[in-house]
């Protein structure tokens, strides 16, 4: 249980009842609850306003915490970032580095299958409220200070994006490494710009399309993308 | 002269110097220069800290003039916001259009053509310190809240960018005009993700590529995005 301030939010607990390690299996289940709370209503205060116009007092009210708690969690502004980062961003990691895996495996290893299995864990992310928040953050992670987003934009994929560009370039001979990982970047900008509720295609489309068509969506970006992939080498001109 | 406070700083001109309309030609020349410190101090911080994240006390310090000043030119924070994004995004958006035209006259209209002439103004402005923070800016505009996204994105660009969409749709018959929505959506996402400093190139491909070499991000960018322009439709399959 957590201990409940005046204020009815919920603050730090007691220190007798706190966990030896509150990061080791075995902590009392309220506790658990209440840090994934605070990483859910810290994501969509960072998707809306940013890492700089976010204050922890804004995510405290939301989450109906004190500040007190959230640094007992997460010790900063940054480490609650962090994790709301790397909460998702290491299982879109794991879950592309899985579907490689058993595309590799299931002898359909080609360019638009490697395609379908890099975007489609973020697909998945769209048809939730919080899962388009994060969305909505990574998308502006690059537009965060280099010491915010750098970090953590390498940490949580870069060892999956790796994976992608050298599969790339297992099926896609003819491109140089550079090109590979061009490509890739010009891929992931494509997907988050397209991802990201900007809601441009509706303004500018108004009614030919359907951006809330989660297939459609899925077949335009990758029948662009694989076909960017697949572009001759600028060398071998 | 603009008049200078006991802080040092440039503050609202007397009243008796001020111009008939700040906006018509024959203003004094300091009163211009001052006007664009303002848009220059606030385009790196509006580029660095996002809408919600910069202040007007900021961007007075900056620009070494008075909250006051920049309040008797712009009105607003989000006046002076929509002031800096729209003296470089309508620039940027005639010169996609005058190229447009040209290209259509030169006989050389095709899509590589086309999709060189709507990047090339942007890539103009990686060259200073000045136009990369407003690619920045830019690239986090659509992550900024739609009051504040919406209206500009559409006032900047929506008449180049249907230019544009009208354009490929007449080199690439093949694809329907949702398909031609999309892709140039999609190329505004992969050029604005790899024009905006996000640096995940480097950090990702370490020294195999030289994304600061502007001849070879034109052709990397343009030979993915051309070949994704001219991909299948997805109707045809």
């Amino acid at each position: 249980m957590d201990s409940v301030n005046i204020s009815g939010r919920r603050g730090v607990p007691n220190k007798r009842r706190e966990p030896a390690n509150k990061n080791k299996p075995g902590r009392p289940e309220g506790l658990s609850n209440v840090r994934d709370e605070i990483l859910d209503a810290a994501e969509i205060i960072f998707a809306d306003h940013g890492y700089a116009g976010t204050t922890l007092r804004e995510v405290a009210e939301a989450a109906k915490v004190t500040q007190a708690l959230i640094n007992y969690y997460f010790g900063s502004k940054f480490g609650l970032f962090e994790q709301v980062f790397l909460r998702r961003g290491s299982k879109i990691s794991d879950e592309r580095l899985d579907r490689l895996h058993e595309l590799k495996q299931s002898g359909q290893y080609d360019v638009k299958n490697i395609v379908l299995a890099f975007l489609s864990p973020t697909l998945v992310l769209r048809e939730t409220k919080a899962g388009r928040a994060f969305i909505r953050l990574q998308a502006r992670l690059h537009t965060e200070p280099p010491e915010v987003s750098y970090k953590l934009r390498n940490e949580a994929y870069n060892a999956s994006t790796k994976a992608y560009v050298e599969a790339f370039r297992e099926v896609l001979p003819h491109i140089t490494e550079c090109e590979a990982y061009w490509r890739v970047t010009l891929m992931v900008g494509a997907y988050m710009y397209a991802f990201s509720d900007t809601h441009r295609l509706e303004e500018l489309a108004g009614g030919v399309c359907n951006p809330e068509d989660s297939q459609e969506v899925l077949e335009q970006m990758s029948a662009f993308v694989t076909a960017g992939l697949q572009a001759p080498s600028i060398n071998s001109k």
